[in-house]
Parts: structure tokens; sequence; C-alpha cells
């Protein structure tokens, strides 16, 4: 926080300011999360760690359910700024490198993939209030992958056997373990080239990129 | 619990009696920890759903991480002795069938399912007290898997280009995975015939059984 002293309960003198102060204890409850998991943290200590008191932190964010979807939506935009980059991909390969990229990044945002990690699995439980994000999440995941492959496959560059709709399922779950597995024992798996190692083994011309 | 208003502090008039006193304690335990995550969970939570008083749970459970101990041992008791049926496997497609297996019957336990998933991803952290456990567990399971695999190629039995030591990662990885989003979705991701449809696809021969 740049001025952890500060009441925040009657800080916010401009929009940028209260902005400010937001993101940064999006910041916090990003690591708080990943560390403890959404049911683990409590508001109070996330307070404590943003050098605020627990009122001032109601005052930005009114419920911890708040604080989570302020958590995700800013993730979700930062990964929605970047797939936007692979629209005009008529063969779907596009859509495959993007995802592999993807998995190169996470290997350098540790505590955002163990936010995921954590959630996603937490969220196996129909009551946690991220199940329906995460749901919708897989959803239009599994849909945007899908469609890729079969693209890929009307161009005949799907090996024999492949189907993209049981495929799209698979890599996405590949993607998650190896997640867990590194997070375990970050030296000993590379989730990025396990990843596009599988890929690449569905297809019938090389990935683009080497 | 079979007498939930028992004094629990004052109770084990017997082995037997103390024993079924901690297991009905476990099976608890595992729900909660399935539902809230370790760091979610708090004691005294536990304690009021087995109907006993905090002292009373601490007297057959001096920590919450004792308690963990206790709920993953228990599991990996049920879980070495179907894997001890499957020891003499010389061409390493018992110890295939044997993971294909469980995961068919991980469809039937999701609150087992949901606690791994949870416990796994939270032990990411290398504080997290069951850290050592899992980062030992996978290792253990890895290396099982890729001597199956070995064995099968040395016989011939894995397509080309197919190299153990990945693919026994990657089969993890695709096992947890696919736990995450059949989470998720249980009528939409058949977790254990995508596993299936994966390992049968590294295969010369058609996998034992179907």
């Amino acid at each position: 926080m740049p001025d952890p002293a500060a009441p925040a309960v009657r800080e916010p003198r401009g929009y940028a300011k209260g902005a400010a102060r937001r993101e940064a204890i999006v910041d916090v409850a990003t690591a708080f999360f990943a560390r403890t998991g959404y049911r683990g943290a409590t508001m109070l200590q996330i307070a404590a760690a943003c050098g605020i008191s627990r009122a001032g932190l109601l005052h930005h964010f009114p419920t911890k359910e708040s604080l989570l979807e302020a958590v995700l939506a800013r993730r979700d935009a930062v990964d929605g700024e970047r797939a936007a980059d692979g629209q005009e991909d008529p063969d779907g390969l596009a859509g495959l490198v993007h995802l592999l990229d993807l998995a190169r990044r996470n290997a350098g945002v540790p505590a955002i993939v163990h936010l995921y990690a954590v959630l996603s699995a937490e969220a196996g439980d129909p009551e946690h209030p991220a199940h329906d994000y995460f749901v919708r999440r897989y959803a239009r995941t599994r849909a945007a992958l899908q469609a890729s492959l079969e693209r890929a496959a009307a161009r005949g560059l799907l090996a024999p056997g492949v189907e993209p709709a049981a495929l799209a399922v698979q890599v996405l779950a590949l993607m998650d373990g190896l997640q867990v597995q590194w997070l375990l024992d970050p030296d000993g798996v590379d989730m990025a080239a396990l990843l596009r190692d599988r890929v690449a083994s569905c297809l019938t011309v090389p990935l683009p990129g080497g």
C-alpha cells in the first residue's frame, strides 16, 4: 500500500486515489486467497496486511465475496486482452499457441497459478461463492478451445482419431493438473513443455513458433 | 457419531471404543477439509459436528495437523490395499488398469476427490502442513506409473514417440485436472472415460478389460 497509515474510510479525495487504493487491496487479497484459500482468509487479516482497519476495507469491499469477485474480474481482464490477439485464426493454430503462451507465462506468476488452483478446487462445492464463476469459466474456455480444434480438424491439421470436444477437456485438465505438480515441484516439472508436447502430438503439422 | 452426547475426554473404556471414536472423527474431518479446505476448517467446528467438546476432540487429536495426518493416512491405507493387487505386473498393463479403476471408483466418492483437489492445491504453499506429504506422494505415484510404462515400453506396447517419464507426469496431471472439471460439472465430464481414452491412445495393444 502506498500509504498504509491513512484511514481509508475518509480517504477517497478523487476517483484516481480510490481506484489506486482498491487496486492495492485486490493485490493483497490475491496473495491471501492464493496462500490460504478463499475460505481460510479473513477480512480482518486482509485489512491488517493492507495497513487499514476492517471498516476501511469494508468501505471498498462490503463483503469477502465482493473482494473475491474483484480479484477474479481483474485477472480475467488481463487474460482477455491477450486472448483478443488471436481473433483472426482461420486454422485454429493461433488459439492453441495462445494457450501454450499462457502456460509459459504462468510459470512466472506462481501466486496467480496457486490462487486459481485453490479456488477452482474449492469451487467444486456448489455453495462456494465462486462456484458459478468457475462453471461458466470452464464452459467458455472449453468451447473456445474446442472451436480452435474444430477449425484445425477442418483443415486436416489434427492427427487421425483426435476428437476436438474430448481433446479440449483433456488439454485444459492437463494444464490444471500440471500446475498442481509444478507448484509442489517447480524444478522437477516443466509444465509449459509437457503441455506443448501433448498439443504438438495431436497435430499433423509443426506448431507455429518452433 | 454413535453417541454424540458422550464426553469424549473420559470415554475410552477400551481400545475398540476409542478407535471407533477416532474413526468417526476422521470421517467428519474428511468432510470438513473437503468442503472448506484445511485452512478454512476449525477444530471447534469439527468438534461441534462430532457432537463433542473441543477438549474432547483434542484428547484424540491434539492439533489440526495431527487430524489432517490421520485423514490422509487412512486414505492411503485404503488405496494401498488396492494397489497391492497389481504387484505381479510384468508388462505394466495391470498398473495402468489399476489407475483407470481408481478414476472410475473416484466418481463414486466426490467428497474424497474434492478433499484431495483442495488439499493438493493448498499444499503448493511450502508452509502448508501437508506440503511434504504431497511432494512425496506425487514423487512416489509418478515413479510407480513411470515404472509401469517402462515395462510396457520394453515389451513394445507403447506407441512410437511416447516417453514414459513425460507420460507419467501427464497422465497424473490429466487425472487431477479432470477431477476439477468433473466436480464443477459432474454430468458433463466423464473423467474415467477421458482418462482411459488418453491412456489407450498411447498403447499398441487394447487395454485389458475392454
